[in-house]
């Protein structure tokens, strides 16, 4: 298997999270998207949606979408469980994996895509109201957050899951946004510096 | 357990579409979007991000997501599979999943909710240049999918999969968007006529 990769982007950085917490490695074929890499002949051959991550697997057959591959990484090595360990919580964990995607990853993405010069050419057109719209849809969330993680460690319960993962890449890509959290979001800030000190956060 | 449902919207349908494929029927409660009822204060005692689906279990716990509501019945009642039934199509399913979900699904909901005039109060501001920035995606969307679609006769695969339930599910909604799709998409229209036969689709 391979992965088509790319630094920067939160996309890829959840696969390389999530890669690295399941102390999984492999070879990986960098796409760079400041270049327009994935714009690329070479690159819709991979995926013709043109979008990283990239998951090639040893029969050629190509895995794309961020979460696809996780949850293909989920099955083939299972520990530690990173979707939940059974019915319930897999489906606590796909609901707070969903809202954060929904309500924080895709409000930071909209204002990023639509607000930031190096977007300039990949959004077209950049819609500086709808960047504007979505900066307090993203604090609102994360004040959502904040009151939830007063009660318990991690995003979707006691332990560490994709949805953690979702909600730190998102929470990174609100800077280039231009997006600043509140300081009174304590718990939020707690939960943000114990994420951001594992290993995998800098995979 | 029962299910907070809303009529017209397509994430509720979504869940009463994969009910019916399981052959699984809830008690339900009608919350009203027309009538701004997901915005009560009774509602947001059930989901606090005021949106519906919402599944209230036994034990009281809601679980909110209508993926995430899927999936906890897909585990329940694993017959017939519309996840995929092994760890590669599983993988499959939940890519073209979010393919449609990204890509499909998402631009009609944004062209819907940012021009339609019923939706005046609840996305505040409408933005007009979004809504017709998003109308020529969705249809690329499903001009991608109509070229897959001489391929096979379902969107993931030989079977149907929730991928054909979001994707039918965006598909009607693109009316009320004022989206049409070009009348050449012979594949499409065809998987959109099987898919809108099944019993399913009028749940």
């Amino acid at each position: 298997m391979k992965l088509y990769d790319s630094p920067h982007a939160p996309n890829p950085r959840r696969v390389r999270m999530f890669l690295a917490e399941k102390g999984v490695s492999l070879p990986t074929v960098s796409v760079d998207l400041g270049k327009l890499e994935q714009k690329s002949a070479d690159f819709a051959a991979v995926n013709p949606l043109r979008r990283t991550p990239a998951l090639e697997l040893d029969s050629g057959e190509i895995l794309t979408e961020s979460v696809a591959i996780c949850r293909y990484f989920e099955e083939l090595y299972p520990e530690p469980p990173l979707f939940g360990h059974d019915a319930l919580e897999r489906a606590r964990v796909e609901m707070w994996q969903r809202r954060v995607e929904l309500q924080f990853f895709a409000p930071i993405t909209h204002a990023f895509r639509h607000s930031h010069p190096a977007m300039r050419e990949m959004e077209q057109p950049q819609i500086a109201q709808w960047a504007e719209v979505n900066k307090p849809r993203a604090v609102d969330f994360a004040r959502f957050l904040d009151a939830e993680l007063a009660l318990r460690p991690f995003i979707a319960g006691d332990a560490f899951t994709i949805a953690d993962i979702t909600a730190l890449a998102a929470a990174d890509f609100a800077k280039p946004a231009r997006i600043v959290f509140p300081d009174e979001l304590t718990n939020f800030a707690r939960w943000r510096a114990e994420v951001s000190s594992r290993p995998s956060a800098a995979a």
